[in-house]
Formats: structure tokens, C-alpha cells, sequence
């Protein structure tokens, strides 16, 4: 099989338990979750470097002149986008990288890593969607009529990633989500180079057979 | 989730040990294994409806005629095809069903079932292969070019399989193929209604909240 790691970009609805599900994939040394870039504040508690890496606007516009970021994206006057270097020097070395990004930001990622496996993560019905976007009617309108738009985008384009991943049982999604990047490395066309080996090989044992 | 199960399509080189890797699958309850019809005599210790079906050559003709049948092929004179019935009634119950068949056949299969996962069961290098096929020099000319010929033709055709499964550890490998199912069920193009019913949800939820 082939050594490079694979490319594995998590989205899903607010509510999903996407952060707990990546918190458990990196807790297996194999991961490795990629940073994003920001030139938003930080929030009281997030570290720079680990929660994001915040930088100013003119350092990330020249990112992206440089084409220093797989993706990039604007949301409320803020950038965000995925620093491509540290990603490439992981996958490089074998390691399978997470993106916890935005739908955006995915798709985006998708067109220029063709081979990067796009992960959806839902709650398992829709009751559960309506009941973690209403707030089961704590939460005040303005934020769950933000939620209810931010979904009905996202559930349009549910359909244009490789996988669906239901966390209902967390244990039970994270091994969905590590047998999806088993698969994935096992896919025919991630393991050309091992077929055109095994072609080449049996070319040579049928020159010396006849 | 879905609740239908998957069909599972599993070939392989001569000795890459397909039979083992299906018999450790169906130690799990979920999978079925599909038995198939052949013209060709029982062989000493080979039961019927559990080795093969075996059946007239007019019986399997008729088959034929009625559809009654997945995939068949002819080898040496003799049918061997997939029973359609029995696979379609597991898979509706929600067991996977594994077929181990041949490629001619698999690559049939795939033509008529789009969403049947296809396997291909190998050793994990050419020098193993070559070892297998020639026998290590024990083996008489006849046996070798016969496996060697029908390598060659099966190796032109595995990039048209979905996965390349290596067979080393056998634990690994069975662990591997488990992973591929799993992942299979958690495709997006798997479950449009799941999606579809979301979409539908989140519009009723859109509805009463203007």
C-alpha cells in the first residue's frame, strides 16, 4: 500500500458534535489536526497556534497572493482559511491530516485535493437537528433563525461529500469515521502505483516463463 | 442510516487466501455469503447448496432465460453464475452479502448493481505473488503458466475494482474489508434519504419559524 496520509475534512451541522468527534480521532497519534489561520480577536482561553493561528489582515491577504492556503474563506468581515505548508510536510511524512472547516471551505478543498475525503457529520434525525437548532426554546430567535439559514445551506450540499457520519453513540461514529479513512487508503485509486508494481512484476515472470 | 444492506464483491489472485479472509467475515452474523449455481460435478467433500448449487446444464440454461441469475460465466465448459433471489432477499432483510466470484463476473455484478463494492484480495508485494504463482519451483510448467496467464489477465482489470485489499495479517486484512463495509454504508450516494429527510425537515422547521 502507499505511505502518503490521507486528507480528511470534517463538517456538519451546529449542534453535531463535530469538536468532540476530532478531539477522539486525535487522540490516536496517526492524525493530525490541521490549524487554521484567522485575523479574527482571540477569545478568552483559545491559544494561539492551537485554537487558530491569529494574524493580521495583511499577513493573511499576502497568504493568499503567496497561495500559501488550500482554502479561504470571508465570514463577518473576518478571514479564515487552512495554511497549505503544514498539511502537505503531514500528509508527506504519512501522517492523515483533519480539517474541522466550513462547508465552503470543503468544497473548496475538494476541487483542488481531489483525493481529500469530505466527512459530513449529523445528529441522527431530523427531531434531533430541530431540537439542537431551536435550543428546545431557550435560546433567543435571532439565533436559532442564524442556525435554521446556516443549515438549510449547509443540507443542500450534504450531498456532494463522500460520507455521512450520524453521531447518535460518540464511540460508535468515531470508529464510522476511522473505518471511512481505512477505506479510503484502500481505495484502487489511491494505490496505483502498487497495481502498476504487481503489472510490472508479473511482465518480468512472464519473460522468464517463456 | 439506510437499513438495506451491502453487496459485497470479493475476487483475488490464486492464493491470496479470498477464502479464508470470507470465512472469518461470516463468522459475524451480519453477513451473508452468496452460494452459487454451477453445471460443473461436486467434488469429494463439496455439499450441495452450501459449496454450489449444483444444477443441470438445463436447469442453469433456464435460469438464464428467467434472469433468475446476477452474473454467470462459462469456464472450462462448465456455468457458474449468481443466484439471483437469495442475495436480493438478504440484502433487502439488511444483512451485506458477500460474493466471491470471479472478475469477468464481479465487473458484471457492478454493471447491474452500481452500488456493490468491489474487492480485490492480493498478497502485498509481487514477490510474494510470483512465490504463489510459481510455487516455488514445485509446482509442474503447466500449473505456473496457467496461473501466471490468468494473473496477467486479472491484473489488467484491478484498477477497475473500488479497493485493494493486501492479505498479510489476516486479522488486518479481515479488519480492512469490515472497514470498507462500514464506510460503504456511510456514503453519501447511500443514503439520499436520510438527506432527502433532513432537507424536508428543516423546511417544515423554516415554515413555522416565518
Amino acid at each position: 500500500m502507499e505511505q502518503k496520509g490521507m486528507l480528511i475534512v470534517l463538517s456538519g451541522f451546529s449542534g453535531a458534535g463535530k469538536g468532540t468527534v476530532v478531539k477522539e480521532l486525535t487522540k490516536d497519534d496517526n492524525y493530525r489536526l490541521s490549524v487554521s489561520a484567522t485575523t479574527r480577536k482571540p477569545r478568552p482561553g483559545e491559544t494561539h497556534g492551537k485554537d487558530y493561528f491569529f494574524i493580521s489582515k495583511e499577513e493573511f491577504e499576502d497568504m493568499i497572493r503567496k497561495n500559501e492556503l488550500l482554502e479561504h474563506a470571508q465570514y463577518v468581515e473576518n478571514y479564515y482559511g487552512t495554511p497549505r505548508n503544514y498539511v502537505q510536510s503531514q500528509l508527506d511524512q504519512g501522517y492523515d491530516v483533519i480539517l474541522e472547516i466550513e462547508m465552503i471551505g470543503a468544497l473548496n478543498v475538494k476541487t483542488k485535493f481531489p483525493e481529500a475525503v469530505l466527512l459530513f457529520v449529523t445528529p441522527p434525525n431530523a427531531k434531533l437537528l430541530r431540537d439542537r437548532l431551536t435550543g428546545r426554546g431557550t435560546e433567543d430567535d435571532t439565533t436559532v433563525a442564524k442556525r435554521l439559514a446556516r443549515a438549510s445551506e449547509e443540507v443542500e450540499f450534504m450531498d456532494k461529500y463522500d460520507y455521512i457520519v450520524v453521531n447518535d453513540d460518540l464511540q460508535t461514529c468515531v470508529n464510522e469515521v476511522k473505518s471511512i479513512i481505512v477505506a479510503s487508503r484502500n481505495k484502487a485509486t489511491n494505490n496505483i502505483n502498487f497495481i502498476n508494481n504487481i503489472k510490472y512484476e508479473l511482465n518480468e515472470i512472464a519473460k522468464g516463463v517463456n
